[in-house]
């Protein structure tokens, strides 16, 4: 869990015993895949971001944790689902489900923490959050698909890559920030204020995540390096390389990109690192940071406030 | 689509319209791919099911169609992630997501699909219905995963047989057969009545699956027989023959089970016939059907119902 998060940290501890309450079954075989997969999510991230914009708007209420249990199930179903996609063994230093257990698995338990989830929204008294929900999810799904399909396109524009990474990562942060806000009985403009943090956090966060997967420390970032350039997925860094170099070069750079996979990443690092896609990469996650933090003006003062802000720097000044 | 259905044609069309509305993307790209999954459900056994549940009890409305379609997106979800477990190549002669493109493909679409149908069932105006679909869900993929689990388990107990089977084929249908009941009005009494309708012939369904993969013609049932032997899936028939010969017969048995997967089905198949496993396992299933019928006992005369009655016919007397 985020440190940054202490003004909610009794309400965190209680989205942990709500998740595991939700993971507990009465078929004891499934028990130790279930609780596994619970543990994958580390952070925490989406929770403390609903968690924190409650409080910082109002006060909590049981409905906070039920839904910071709600989006935490769908990430972590999205995380399981992901590690099936890119053949992962580890994530932050765990196996991964696929690699204790099987695909099949990891499949069905990703599907097992959706279905739950919902149920779970649906245990509030209106359909709203359930709609929220289930769109964010759509809109998860929809990025990541866009991302799948658009794999060994060398050619996506940096337009496509937010647009994508707006679906895959920060959709469901804004939702967090717009379902904590509204459960603490936000006015629309706030509501709205608290979704634009939330995004742009999310795409932040996102960014920092293709930087360290290139400059990033495998032992701190806890996963191989290079693997999306491995698994031929263009991110900002390889855009701007592309929109910065002669096309000759860049027609050098597309046959390393389609070679062998073991090879990419060192034989592209050099071209990279004569580009200014390095200091790119860092001054647009900079930006969305800062658009984060300004989105939280319309808030009084107060310690979630301050986190909220702490989180916003976090997500680009992250080793992990 | 099921023509027992035709006292609800026209609704089983809009639940189409609806399905195709559903999957209609702003992205070009994915259009090619949500399509083709609405079109791998074939039978639309559980809108079926919905919709004439509901005209049997009382009169149907708009929720109907709406409902209809989220437990065929649910439906349709879960077959997608099985062909991708399955590594079947074909449904019902149709080329499967993972062998049209790929598995990664398989898995983000039959998530969105989730999501879609969560999203849509909240537009409703109570939760009630996402609860019980999000619970419906559950209990699939529960199924599954115990399944899955217990895959070369050959000592599985029938007891344990159906409360799978219920849970990955029984459950969608008895939440399909309340949801109908109630969205017309139907009393609590009535409302339970028709799940054990949905519930018994879901089972008598599976049954009949289970079947047709041993004894049906392949070329009818649209896939190669024996993939539940060559899965290590442990079915009726084979529990059957387990409890009624001998033990070194049995242990004889194991080793073709955990045999060169090719090579099951024929070396199985002398058994099997030797055995009363066949007629057994028709027995079974004709029980299931009889009491789906008798739970029907409580309604009036209609068209729906007797469409109902053939359906639980058709559950067990199909050939595909």
């Amino acid at each position: 869990m985020l440190r940054l998060s202490s003004p909610v940290a009794a309400e965190l501890v209680a989205v942990e015993r709500q998740l595991a309450a939700e993971l507990r079954s009465p078929h004891d075989e499934l028990m130790p895949v279930l609780q596994h997969g619970t543990q994958l999510g580390g952070k925490r991230l989406r929770p403390a971001l609903l968690l924190l914009t409650g409080a910082a708007v109002g006060s909590l209420n049981s409905d906070h944790v039920i839904l910071g249990s709600v989006v935490e199930m769908v990430h972590t179903a999205t995380l399981i689902h992901d590690d099936v996609l890119d053949e992962a063994q580890t994530r932050r230093h765990v196996a991964t489900v696929n690699a204790r257990w099987n695909e099949h698995t990891s499949i069905l338990v990703g599907d097992y923490l959706f279905a739950q989830s919902f149920r779970l929204a649906a245990t509030l008294s209106s359909t709203e959050a359930c709609r929220m929900v289930g769109e964010a999810a759509r809109l998860v799904c929809e990025g990541e698909l866009r991302q799948v399909l658009a794999r060994d396109v060398l050619s996506i524009s940096e337009q496509d890559y937010f647009s994508m990474i707006r679906g895959k990562t920060a959709e469901l942060c804004r939702v967090a920030c717009e379902l904590g806000a509204k459960h603490s009985g936000g006015t629309a403009a706030t509501v709205e204020a608290m979704g634009c943090y939330g995004d742009a956090l999310g795409v932040a966060f996102q960014i920092a995540d293709d930087f360290l997967d290139l400059w990033g420390d495998d032992g701190t970032v806890g996963k191989t390096l290079g693997t999306d350039i491995g698994q031929g997925k263009v991110t900002l860094p390889l855009i701007r390389l592309r929109e910065t170099i002669p096309t000759s070069q860049w027609d050098e750079i597309c046959n390393i990109l389609t070679g062998p996979v073991d090879d990419r990443l060192d034989a592209v690092m050099p071209f990279l690192e004569k580009s200014d896609a390095r200091s790119y990469t860092q001054r647009v996650a900079e930006s969305f940071k800062d658009r984060a933090i300004s989105s939280l003006g319309c808030l009084p003062e107060s310690a979630a406030k301050r986190s909220l802000v702490e989180l916003a720097k976090f997500s680009v000044d992250r080793r992990f």
